[in-house]
């Protein structure tokens, strides 16, 4: 299988995070976005959406989005369990993810994509027809990101990692998060500690620098 | 175990098509979303988040996110699968309910939150500080609805279920997905005829009354 892939960008990394966390090495095909590489024909037949990561099977089938991708190589590869071996595991990890998703990383993308120059008319993420920029989203999205850090650090006060006690796939989403949303000047306050303490075990692994 | 959920709202319509699939019944609290019982404190001390469903398990720990209750029942019942057995179907399945939820889902909800004067000051779901309403948002939906139903006929097309042979959790997504945007005025177009032929077959499935 070959993995497409990009520098920096927040979902490519949350495959290669997990990809290290499980130890496993796929060939890659890095992409190169700030040439629009993954908007040009050749990678727009791998994936329509023009979106990164894909992965590509060897019988020719294309797998997208970073959560799928991540979900398959679990099944194939259970240990280390990223996404939880009993029920209460499994839910509590899909529950952080998506709230870290649809809170933290919608926060992010919204003040990122609809505030710089370079994404004009690309106010969305992928191969959309012309989406324009709205400023005010920035606004909402810093809105957002306030009230999302604010419980994410009561959770992690009470917490040693997201879920639970065992590192997981909501931990490695979240990282990428906090990560990605400092390009937007969202950042992490000085008084939410609980944050800084799990940011700093997160990033001392050694899977945070893939 | 108890699931808080509420009328006609999509996300808690989820997880009833999901539980009516596997044949499961659970005791339920209905919320009136209408009188905002769901940011009301007896349920902000439910789930702080402002958001249904949640399931309260019998130790009272609640679970929020309705992929995430979807997943722990599934992991607690897992005949008949709805989120795949195989590696691949486990891929699949996840790839597009994720597609659905980025690009359907979000589209839908952009125009529904950002016009009607109902949700004047809570422009997101959930329980934030005000959040100004985007008209612009709007318009972008329209746009983001459009592609998302023509790449959507293009799979079904090729594909019986969304996901392929089997009806999955991407199908329960999609369903709930297309009948919600109605209310958000996004419609199936006359020309989409795969869309349709899926649409009348999930929609007579004894569970799409749920």
């Amino acid at each position: 299988m070959k993995l497409y892939d990009a520098e920096w960008a927040p979902s490519p990394r949350r495959v290669r995070i997990f990809l290290a966390e499980k130890g496993l090495e796929i060939e890659r095909q890095v992409l190169d976005l700030r040439a629009g590489e993954q908007l040009s024909d050749p990678y727009l037949r791998v994936n329509p959406r023009g979106a990164v990561p894909a992965l590509e099977l060897d019988d020719g089938e294309v797998l997208c989005e970073s959560a799928a991708i991540c979900r398959y190589l679990e099944a194939l590869h259970p240990k280390p369990s990223l996404f939880g071996t009993s029920a209460i595991e499994v839910g509590r990890i899909e529950s952080w993810t998506r709230r870290v998703e649809s809170d933290g990383y919608t926060a992010a993308v919204y003040v990122f994509r609809n505030c710089l120059p370079v994404f004009s008319g690309r106010g969305e993420p992928g191969s959309w027809p012309s989406i324009p920029q709205i400023p005010e989203l920035a606004t909402r999205g810093g809105i957002m990101w306030r009230a999302f850090t604010d419980a994410l650090d009561e959770r992690l006060g009470a917490s040693e990692w997201l879920a639970g006690d065992q590192y997981s796939f909501a931990d490695i989403t979240a990282l990428v998060t906090i990560d990605f949303a400092r390009a937007a000047k969202l950042e992490i306050g000085e008084e939410q500690a609980n944050i800084r303490r799990w940011h700093d075990a997160a990033s001392a692994r050694p899977s945070a620098s893939a």
